[in-house]
């Protein structure tokens, strides 16, 4: 059906279970689950936050294939929660149901111990390849790679690569059969398509796309989907420092990745946890924690900025309607430099900005930043006019020009400083540079008005 | 090769190609252009910031397959500009071999005589498919699909299918075959795969999967994302409201799609740019143009905020040792704000929050909110009280719990809202948010310590 539709139709699929769930109306429960998209399955598992309701609707679900695909859907914290109740028997035929990836994204997720007892319960060769899998960091292309494809040597022809193709019932991604070497080297690509145009007895190896496209396994996840998007493909080939093809990565595990990296990028932006995933089921007592640090940043800052303030005391008492305009230079100075940020941060990100646009970029920010600054100056500052005195008006106004510069200023050079550095520049640009905005912001609005005071521009009021 | 070496090799590339343009040196600069991907020619273009060296470089890419393709992967503005340099003949060759999409794409963003003449003088079946998706508004359903698809009668047997995926040409996802009845409307589906796997003889109709997932014309193009993600799908095919396939979307748009809406939601979060594109090659003034409405709010609410400041002026100058937490005070508040309205804004869009999960997530805000405002209330009241006195404390740490409060409550209801008003939540987030909680966060901190003030509970200082 149409998809406007499908989040309609789910809100009342939710309360629908809920309420069978209340009642225990467990036979029509089973039913309904059953004729469900096992996607859609997890999606209410996900938006009943209560585990044994979970545990209740997933046991409802017919078939340890079915089962397996509405776990590898489910958020981590869930998952444990309801996996671990499952019978011993069912749990070894989920994990030999699911894909390797996700089985090693299962048991990494599980109690050590646990995982370490179920691993020695699979059958040898399912085992062997989960562990190898378990080696990779989670975020890295060995982390997500499957170790289900399809590779045939180059000496195999079009005909005999179909047949292989027709048996594997394995494979993930059956769109592209990768060629390698006698020593598993992966030396070229024929999508089925092209294979299914080609003259039967011609070898793969005569008509195979080559160099091809590829990630190595340490590499990063994020660099991972950046290539795939870029070469618009269905599955990228993992190799090893070797060259020997290891996995693959298939395009809906990227569009996972560029998803996650997306929101863990917007959630760092506004300092909200960084390595954990901030979850909806998270308590609000483990999101306080996660968030309380970068917070801790602004407290710091602010008791700073506090401090700044008494070393302007005299200025203070003497024009206290200085006073006023202090949060609108603030709240200018934040907001311009959480623009620049944004902007670099999210280009770094998405590969429009390398660090060789560096100073292209910076230039732009100081130009957008002193026009800026200008335009909200006079405002500001015919604002302080008229209510105030001209003088107010000036030290206000062209404190607010100068300190918008700074702001972009620091706004752009900050997250491009932790890129070079090799740290993530996301994590900068929300408590981080506001704060440094507010310190550098309050100091240059106070220290142009004590500057006008002692030349005499300033009279002293109220 | 591995891709950390690519973004390495991208920076030697496009520093080659700039001192080869300097140089002149045409033919061995041709060469090199013709033995990348056209991604990375694309690539090197876009970074190439200067308009006669992109339309050089383009004119250098040999085939027109090549150079469609190179020209499909720019940005609107190099796009553009390069395209309408080329010669006639060029062009129209360019359009015919660029996918329908694109070249509804393309034409949309010349100026409309000038595609309405391009238009005219395409062949009739290309200019009905371009002129036909032209209809459709850019950010549906109907503005990214292709109506070049593979659809086969129910009837159709599995050989004659295969037979007929030989012979597509130009079909664009050929993963999936569709079946549609005598009047195409959409009936079922089958993977290239599971064709192969089929007995020859089948017809289609009695192994296609059904009902098949599908978008509308007229969805949101962020919906059809999500559900394309959601279900793991390579493609999702287009429906008319009279249920007949149109076209298909395939899963690199969607990429692009989620890419480009997650760009988007984090610049409106910070205020940057609504409904144009904010490119790196936008100049400062056009840039400056673009952000400065949103700042303007910042300022309007700032000399809401001062006038705030003078309704306290007794206040203020009676402790004038408040004024050095007023901006602790703002900044908390702004953070803590930004934290709530970006987890909201998030979670409505990859739908992991839906409008029926509102009440939970308030509360859970709410307690954050609260246990974050207790701590910092007492380490910010602490330092006052040391540095000052007992009382300044007691105002400063209590304001600072109290307005914890408010400004998680802003910045989970304003998205929230702006959501049930079928208003776009991101924009909500940034400059909005932050100047609300400034006004409120401000009158909350000044209102407390007049009250404390009037019951004698602060003594007058300094």
């Amino acid at each position: 059906m149409p998809a406007d539709e499908i989040s309609q139709r789910h809100a009342l699929i939710l309360e629908t279970v809920r309420r069978l769930l209340r009642r225990g109306a467990m036979r029509h429960l089973g039913k309904m689950v059953n004729k469900m998209h096992p996607a859609e399955v997890a999606k209410v598992v996900r938006h009943l936050d209560d585990l044994p309701a979970q545990r209740i609707l997933v046991g409802l679900v017919a078939g340890v294939e079915h089962k397996a695909e509405v776990l590898s859907e489910l958020d981590a914290d869930s998952l444990v929660g309801v996996f671990t109740e499952l019978p011993r028997a069912e749990q070894l035929a989920v994990l030999r149901a699911l894909s390797s990836d996700d089985t090693a994204d299962l048991l990494g997720a599980l109690p050590p111990e646990f995982a370490a007892e179920l691993i020695e319960q699979l059958p040898r060769t399912e085992s062997d390849e989960v562990v190898d899998l378990l080696r990779y960091p989670a975020e890295t292309a060995g982390g997500i790679m499957t170790p289900e494809f399809l590779a045939v040597p180059t000496t195999t022809t079009c005909q005999e690569a179909l047949t292989r193709l027709q048996a594997a019932a394995e494979a993930e991604m059956v769109f592209y059969i990768y060629v390698v070497d006698a020593d598993g080297v992966l030396k070229g690509v024929l999508s089925l398509r092209e294979l299914l145009t080609m003259p039967p007895d011609t070898p793969v190896g005569e008509m195979m796309v080559s160099p091809v496209i590829r990630a190595r396994v340490d590499m990063d996840q994020e660099e991972v989907a950046r290539i795939t998007a870029r070469y618009n493909l269905l599955a990228i080939p993992v190799v090893d420092p070797e060259e020997r093809l290891v996995g693959i990565i298939t395009v809906d595990d990227v569009i996972d990745v560029i998803r996650e990296e997306a929101t863990e990028d917007m959630l760092k932006m506004s300092g909200t946890g960084v390595d954990v995933e901030y979850t909806l089921s998270m308590g609000a007592l483990q999101a306080a924690r996660l968030r309380l640090p970068w917070l801790l940043t602004n407290v710091v800052g602010g008791l700073f900025t506090a401090w700044v303030m008494t070393r302007f005391t005299n200025t203070l008492e003497t024009v206290l309607a200085l006073v006023a305009f202090v949060p609108v230079s603030m709240a200018l100075g934040g907001s311009l430099g959480l623009q620049s940020s944004t902007i670099v941060v999210r280009g770094l990100a998405t590969g429009q900005i390398e660090l060789g646009d560096v100073r292209r970029v910076f230039l732009r920010e100081m130009r957008v930043g002193a026009m800026i600054g200008v335009v909200c100056g006079l405002l500001v500052g015919a604002a302080a006019l008229l209510w105030r005195d001209p003088w107010v008006g000036l030290v206000v106004g062209s404190s607010l020009a100068v300190s918008s510069c700074v702001a972009v200023t620091i706004g752009t050079l900050t997250p491009i400083l932790f890129q070079r550095l090799r740290l993530d520049p996301a994590v900068t640009s929300g408590p981080l540079v506001t704060t440094l905005n507010d310190v550098t912001g309050l100091t240059v609005y106070l220290g142009v008005a004590t500057l006008l005071l002692a030349w005499g521009l300033l009279p002293p009021g109220p």
